[in-house]
């Protein structure tokens, strides 16, 4: 029997990322309740059950394996994270997560231990929303906050999620809150859900998807929550024109007092000197021909930060600095909000076990935020969370180039295990 | 008979707006050598004959008039611009110079006067180059500089122009250097060139296509020249990255690094402060989402100016700034000269004509630059030219909604007169 270690965890990971666990066999894509998606599930519960787990898939079709505790029915710290993979992406965005979760219990299986609580482990179906108009499905019927009309969702080519949910076939006991079946449908999809007292805490090990991480020189971080984030679309209204024939001080530069927004909102960000970014991702100049001086353009404002003080007092500045330049260039600015995201911190106690774990295991300490969504941020509406960041190449991921070190994921491996036995420790604590 | 003037040719521009003189029913479009340019040609050369001249096609199919001068054979002042027009584009881009031809001769043959020299009246088939993928072929054909491969040239729809010209029927003579004949043929298409002796010099009317003008409040004004122009595609490479997890130190955001390009251009046009234009008129930020930093930008940059020696210098201050800040935000910059258009100044002696006509008509002497291109930058080759421009509504052209007003045309005819009369006086100075 190989030791359990993050090396066989990426080993896995790059194992899942080609078929029949990817849908296409240039780049991995893997839909939620897709064949690929079947075929990944029943050989990551393979290695759950060889890791010392009972693996069953709950009504949303989460692939779930437990390891009980010292006492049967204790409550549980989950570790998860999600197997689906958006189209051409990489191999570490999501399974590391989960991989990491199964050389945990592996670990502790290993040495024979059973802790004061269960440890479970999720595969979750849906996190990217690659398949299905909805992401976040299968974290939010675990966490009980799902809303969205089931009956209603169906991927690009027609399949309602009803008739998906009713083609997968499993030989996994499906675990309903009265009894076992095999199958799975929109009335029971719910059932999903976990109450608050069976689930201590949640912990997800994630590649950071930024390159802080690799320009710090650092393997590691402690995530101290989901930023909050705010989306406007903006449209900038000015004056087309010939641009051989009208001269400078006349014109009304639609593109001109675009850029100058642009930069202001970079100028806004940078200055804050904090974890708060602000970007431009889409800008369109209309009508767009090289001798047309653009009349309209159409852009986007994503700012997001830890702290939701901070992220809209900076959202407060550039919406105001960009009412400025539309005046001064007597250009009409609209604004409309397109989202406005909560910020989900993570849990200040158990942000210091992860620390004191990461020293223990001779990692610097950093903390950063995460700016992009993770089901943590779902599952924060259950308990407490806590997610590991784990450095990969060039901030890359959702490219066939994301690349973990498999060192990385190793180290990533000892911080979680001391995590755990520090969570132990602290459950003893209890009253 | 009504009397010649400015009003009557705006009327006249009005008429040919729609069909049959319009291939389209909405919005204005004239294809060189389609059936409504050769309705247009039928009824602009019955008022031709009707204003006392001697009608006829040339070998490229312009529409053509001559008014003797006191003696026969004489060389001609050639008043032209072109008949054809862009799709969904104005009445008065092009036809309103040919009929302000027309009123010229219409109010000499009015009174009865023959000058030193002949008057002509060109109407051009093609400058728009809206049908064929060549602009201002028929000038290039009279000034003698068509170096097209006209076998090679064809439309959209595959008509190629041996077709086309086969097909245009007409009851007009066309006059090749030989003998008159009613047909057309890339191989007489050439025999449109005039000789350089039989020619004095090239007048055009024409809308300005800019806010100059009515910014100013004046009617008309003389043209310097047809600026010179060039044109670059520029490409600035950055790293794409996820908008929420790369934090601002690290980014190298292209479309940012674009924004500054973008305001420096135009800043040193802006700072110049003569007839120079700067405008970047298409931008595209790749790959275009709201939560991706854009990796890229390609966008591209347009100059000109009357003068090259400025526009040069400006090219230079330009691409030099590009490059620090591309190198001052470590982003990889690509520019390659897409045209290098030489300029077309006017005759120094018929400006100073013009400017005499228009003290003369209580019109305030106004000199600017053309920075888009007219047939007169094309006739230079062949003779002298002078241009006058006329206001027009808010600088629209190419549009429905371009706009003259008649008082302005009239004035532009008062102008034109005082200017062919002043001609003459300075053809009789001649040794």
């Amino acid at each position: 029997m190989v030791e359990a270690s993050g090396i066989r965890a990426v080993t896995r990971c790059d194992a899942l990322g080609t078929a029949p666990y990817s849908q296409s066999e240039q780049g991995l894509y893997r839909g939620y309740l897709s064949p690929a998606y079947h075929a990944t599930v029943d050989l990551v519960g393979a290695w759950m059950v060889e890791a010392g787990m009972r693996v069953d898939l709950d009504p949303a079709a989460n692939l779930r394996g437990r390891y009980e505790g010292a006492a049967p029915g204790a409550p549980a710290l989950v570790i998860g994270s999600h197997l689906d993979s958006v189209r051409d992406g990489g191999c570490y965005d999501g399974p590391l997560g989960v991989m990491l979760g199964i050389e945990c219990v592996a670990a502790l299986h290993e040495q024979g231990r059973r802790l004061p609580f269960a440890v479970e482990v999720y595969g979750f179906g849906d996190e990217e929303g690659s398949r299905f108009p909805a992401a976040m499905l299968t974290s939010r019927a675990v966490a009980g906050t799902l809303d969205a009309d089931l009956d209603r969702i169906a991927d690009a080519e027609g399949v309602s999620l009803e008739v998906a949910l009713a083609s997968f076939k499993t030989d996994y006991d499906v675990v309903t809150a009265k009894t076992p079946t095999n199958t799975f449908s929109t009335q029971t999809y719910r059932a999903a859900r976990r109450a608050p007292e069976d689930i201590l805490a949640y912990l997800e090990a994630h590649i950071e998807q930024g390159p802080v991480l690799e320009a710090e020189g650092l393997a590691l971080g402690t995530v101290t929550g989901i930023a909050t984030q705010l989306r406007y679309a903006a449209a900038v209204r000015g004056m087309a024109g010939h641009a051989g024939t009208s001269s400078m001080p006349l014109r009304r530069d639609a593109l001109a007092g675009a850029a100058e927004m642009v930069l202001t909102i970079e100028d806004i960000a940078r200055a804050d000197g904090s974890d708060l970014v602000a970007t431009v991702g889409k800008l369109e100049a209309i009508p767009g021909a090289a001798n047309v001086i653009p009349g309209e353009v159409r852009f986007t404002i994503d700012v997001r930060s830890g702290d939701a003080v901070r992220r809209d007092r900076a959202a407060q500045d550039i919406l105001a600095r960009l009412e400025q330049i539309a005046s001064k260039r007597s250009l009409v600015l609209d604004l409309a909000l397109v989202h406005d995201l909560p910020a989900s911190p993570c849990d200040p106690a158990l942000m210091d076990l992860m620390d004191a774990a990461m020293v223990e295991a001779g990692q610097p300490v950093r903390r950063l935020v995460s700016g992009a969504g993770h089901d943590a941020m779902v599952m924060a509406a259950l308990c407490p969370t806590a997610m590991l960041f784990i450095r990969c190449k060039d901030g890359v991921s959702h490219n066939p180039a994301e690349h973990v070190e498999p060192a990385d994921a190793d180290a990533a491996l000892r911080v979680m295990l001391g995590f755990i036995d520090r969570l132990g420790d602290s459950f003893a604590d209890r009253p």
